[in-house]
């Protein structure tokens, strides 16, 4: 694939196209240093401005990072989280080949903001249970959640702490009879606070899915209110459409 | 509602919490000036450095936007596209009482890049008939999509060029009998670039959804491949998952 000065479509995006094509074919492995601008500017006859271009767009979508006075390098893969049934961050990671790993920073009772009160369908300074957990996929940061959950349903998830701190937390739902059967998302696309950022491994102002969450019983009880913010270099979501 | 400094949740956060509330009980209406940051300080008895976190938290949510010198207003509610249905974007503003718009940058006959033709099933340097047009709702740009179509199967599309820059592409395939019957797509959280960011109306860096699309006839030959872009502060995506 070389690049064409009669093509219609601009140089900078047939560079783009050729390296993402590289990209996808593993020319580069994730964490690979890719040839300098200069480099790729004369290896394929053209400016240095239109490889930046190129390179710039693949940095914006989280295909490339940049080290500052050490060069781009190759993102790694991102999941692909396929949106169609419920399944528990630990139970997500697993699938994917990756460690889960938990650093719990929050778990206490608090009185129901009205928010969250009116996502569980419970009354303003009703209490809740709320557990904020950074999840870890082979060490590294790849959500922050915060759980929200009825005291009145789950105040037995008091004396739980360990394996909240260490594993899923439906597993401990299904002990006391209270897995979620179902549930609704919703996901924005946000910049990182500078807090969040920090937590996640990453700078202030990156992009991210934001999502919430209410998951049901079997009997439409809310269980959970969770608010979840994903790293969108590695994240993405796929979903599966079907006819009306 | 007020601050209560005995609270373990930081007063930023507390804050945040009582805004957003304020936002979500219409206190405010969209394209309304909120109060200033010194106002609000004062009225909740916190410093403004307090206020500011709040609101630069709304900010990078996209429910509020600050206008420099002017102040800071309230967002419009976003669009929440229920990933369920193939829906056409036509349908999908209809179905949200927004007047559909289109502005049609593109429409030509291009050879394949091998991204394209691998999503398409179809050979390296095939050709395709490429579509690219900025979606209006209410004549405020929502997104911006490039629509790639094996040209073997679609070469009577090159006669309806009237249609397609004033109307639902998926029609028009209906009227070859060639609508899709199932897609895939898959969401990335990106910050856009430049000429995209212009395109939609917003600033350079904005956070915004990439989708990519694949859809399919009955058959299961691919009909088209989307790449778009959708505003983050016009759009959410909501799905319902079920359990296993």
């Amino acid at each position: 694939m070389t690049l064409n000065r009669e093509d219609p479509l601009p140089l900078y995006q047939q560079m783009y196209d050729l390296l993402r094509a590289d990209l996808e074919k593993g020319v580069y492995s994730p964490g690979e240093q890719i040839p300098t601008e200069l480099e790729l500017a004369r290896r394929h006859g053209v400016s240095r401005i239109t490889v930046k271009q190129a390179i710039q767009k693949l940095v914006l979508e989280g295909r490339l990072y940049r080290i500052q006075g050490k060069g781009t390098f190759v993102a790694r893969p991102r999941l692909s989280r396929k949106l169609k049934t419920i399944t528990s961050f630990t139970e997500e990671l697993k699938q994917r080949n990756l460690r889960p790993g938990i650093k719990l920073l929050l778990f206490e009772v608090q009185t129901a903001v009205p928010k969250v009160a009116r996502a569980l369908g419970i009354g303003d300074h009703d209490a809740v249970a709320v557990l904020r957990r950074l999840r870890l996929g082979d060490d590294e940061p790849m959500g922050l959640q915060t759980a929200y959950l009825p005291f009145s349903l789950v105040h037995p998830l008091l004396r739980e702490e360990d394996k909240l701190a260490t594993g899923s937390l439906y597993s401990v739902l299904e002990g006391m009879g209270l897995r979620p059967v179902r549930a609704v998302e919703e996901y924005s696309a946000v910049l990182l606070d500078t807090p969040t950022a920090h937590l996640l491994g990453v700078r202030p102002g990156s992009p991210a899915f934001a999502v919430e969450r209410v998951s049901y019983l079997p009997d439409d009880r809310p269980i959970e209110f969770v608010e979840s913010f994903l790293r969108a270099d590695r994240y993405t979501l796929q979903v599966e459409l079907e006819g009306v």
